[in-house]
């Protein structure tokens, strides 16, 4: 299929900004600076790109104010080019959605309610008094569970597992391998043995999220589960029963959140960070690669405690005493104290 | 389908406690503090959510001998009030076992075995020689290998994946995305490439075994990987080949184990841990969230190897001096001399 | 199915190697030492075994040149005695390769390629323009996207799922869950929200590559994301997008690997680690478990960054003490000194 392509006139006309240059030139896809040709876009947001600048074949280029003459090739120039470059490729690059229709090795219970131009791909499952909203995609191999809403126009990729009973809102994009509502981990102690606490509560997941590959989301254990709407989050990620996650929240992979854990709007949490459960973390909370958060943090800023590396001897030599740092603390403490006597008597 | 209801008087006949206010009080349902309606019936077991109390909508309570007499609602008095909640839940909630019978879109290997009243959902796939004891329910999507036998009355939720020649108890529960059975990570070194070692054990796992999403338990090398009794492992958790977990140890999410790590009986295992391979750890261990077990553990106790965190310009001071903990210990040691000396001569 | 057996004779005119003992035994299956019958070869790497070696019922032994008299069983001699067995257990164990043919209850798209002699499970989903290489098996459950294409003699397990246009080597073995060519986690802010960068990049895999269950692999945001030949990911894996990992490089379970992250040929990372994005690993690097990396690493060698544990009352005295360092080090600086002129003083 032929791509669409597009002025840089056209594309200022849609998204702002102001062209430089030939405003007649046409692209139709973005790429990368490197790899760019004639018939493409890039964008350079860091002059620490301009070698591959002068090299680059790109046939247009998105800039930001500060670089608005650092090439003169055809070139639009904005306050925020990574954000413009987003929306023109989100332009060239509409979501791909699959065969139209319900294909016939799909399995849709008959008390499934399925809306108007939905695809369902082949041995997807559609379990009973589930809802599939209009314009939603549901990929190959796929599960969606007894009773559980599918907003409208959401994106599921294949062999996602959605429990029973679970809401998902518009325009959700579940990536393939994720599980949602599956239980939380609930366990009463009985007698040396475990006794499971069945997980009776939902996952809600509000609009516009976006969930990785292979992430996981439990149900609550009595009340719900809660994804609020614009968070994103990576693959590989786990979030326990009961936890919250406000608005616009953007978690990187492989970061684990414990039970019961709530965690506010338009914070960052980095790659494989840990957050114990049952605390309460602001808004516009920073936390950083690898990091364990171990209390609540009720002000906004950056946190951190991962341990720097080095060469392997070295560490070796660092890391025996940090089984000694109590007792430093203490010598250090008394050597102090006859310090302070040597100098008094030595006045 | 509406719920049965029980009187307390009922609950204790079946359950032992001791009821305080209306015995004939009835509940249909569990439910948190904060959220229960009158037709259900709520647990205390910290003085801490008292205000929730005053304001609590339940119908009824389970409460610890200590907080007997902190409501007048009709209440069970029991030893163990989160353990008694447990069971109240589980007879409100039996797990749900999807549609009876074998869906016609299931693909059952004609050399399989499939024992009576066994519920498979569309698209599961039963290889050749698998064999499905009474009772047991599998998920739509998920595939049970060659020669795997999945005990009674177990219950496998969509899209799990079960490789050839696996043995899985009674009662065992295992997770969406779970994968049981894949090759161990057993590579040699030939040449410059890495030469694979086939994975001939099994995976074998007891009965009432609990296995979260999208955790993944490897097959042994050359003997099995075994999960015994009553153990129950959160989601995302990596077991490796040759890996022995003890009856009723409890593991939370994101941990690591390494091939051929045995873990006694009776342990708690917190998030994202690591255990070092071919090491032995004892009954009745516990092991703190983010910690790395590097070497056995041959008594009980509680262990801990994480950094604790902070914001992030103190983190950044700090943290440069952990690189130089071997230089300052042996600053520590100078001065200490020095001093010494020095006190001489003033004394 | 009854095994072939091969006398030693036959092994070694395969393999290399020198016979010891009785060069006409027999033998038929691998196994460990501790649970070897007398049809089967077990091998011998290190003397602390030679426990298990006195009592060791195998019908023979592959051993290294210094323990070539441990043992008067027939025997194989031979300078790696651990890739002797894998070799070995390889002539034993081919690959499982499931039923031939094209299952009835797999879906293929008649636009789809598939070369001969391929295997395709129930319920595999094999999408528009995808190939599928000669020889190839592709799982139950396990979806190929559209134009994706799979090399020859490929193995990929169930419920597996490849993106649309991601390209596969040949002998490359996929485990279950694994999810190759997902999107990255690519976002602008735009006004309080994130917005979507579409991920129009690939994930290109060489050949006799193997990758672990439920290791995700994203598709790179413009260029692609390329795992070279003979690479080889355990379970759990996180690689986003735009990472390229060089040849023969292994890593263990629940690693992460940031975006744009280029890693070395022939590394070995350990469990768990974590590697920051757009950074550079050079060739034959070895990272520990559980460490960070954060910076490039120009030169090879050994890094590591994870803690020593304790037990928890210890670890407590001196964790308290890790947010104290920069204080610690400008007291000892302090005194250092406070030391030097009275020493002067007491000259």
């Amino acid at each position: 299929m032929p791509a669409t392509a597009y002025t840089l006139t056209e594309l200022v006309a849609r998204f702002g900004g102001e062209v430089r240059g030939d405003a007649l030139a046409s692209v139709s896809q973005v790429a990368s600076l490197a790899h760019a040709e004639s018939h493409q876009i890039a964008f350079l947001a860091n002059l620490k790109y301009r070698d591959q600048l002068a090299e680059s074949r790109a046939g247009a280029l998105i800039v930001g104010r500060d670089m608005a003459e650092a090439s003169d090739k055809p070139r639009i120039v904005t306050e925020h080019p990574y954000t413009y470059f987003a929306k023109v490729s989100n332009l060239f690059n509409p979501p791909l959605r699959g065969e139209p229709g319900i294909h016939p090795a799909a399995v849709v219970h008959p008390h499934a309610t399925i809306g108007d131009d939905v695809r369902i791909a082949a041995n997807a499952v559609i379990e009973r008094d589930a809802v599939i909203g209009a314009g939603s995609t549901i990929g190959a191999g796929s599960v969606i569970g007894a009773g559980s809403l599918i907003g409208c126009d959401a994106l599921i990729y294949a062999n996602v597992t959605v429990y029973h009973r679970c809401v998902i809102g518009d325009r959700v994009i579940l990536h393939a391998g994720c599980v949602i509502g599956a239980d939380g981990f609930g366990l009463a102690p009985d007698a040396g043995r475990w006794l499971k606490i069945p997980q009776i509560g939902r996952v809600v997941i509000g609009n516009d999220v976006e969930i990785g590959a292979n992430t996981t989301i439990d149900r609550g254990a009595l009340d719900d589960t809660v994804i609020h709407d614009g968070v994103k989050l990576d693959n590989q990620i786990q979030v326990a029963h009961n936890v919250h996650i406000g608005e616009h929240t953007a978690i990187a992979a492989c970061t684990g959140i414990a039970g019961s854990a709530h965690i506010g709007a338009h914070c960052t949490i980095g790659g494989a960070a840990m957050i114990f459960g049952h605390i309460e973390i602001a808004d516009r909370v920073n936390i950083s690669t690898n990091t364990l958060i171990t209390k609540s943090l009720p002000k906004s800023g950056t946190y951190t405690s991962a341990l720097p590396f080095s060469e392997h001897s070295e560490w070796l030599k660092n890391a025996v005493q940090m089984r000694h740092l109590d007792s430093m603390a203490k010598r250090l403490r008394a050597m102090e104290k006859q310090l302070e006597t040597l100098e008094k008597k030595n006045k």
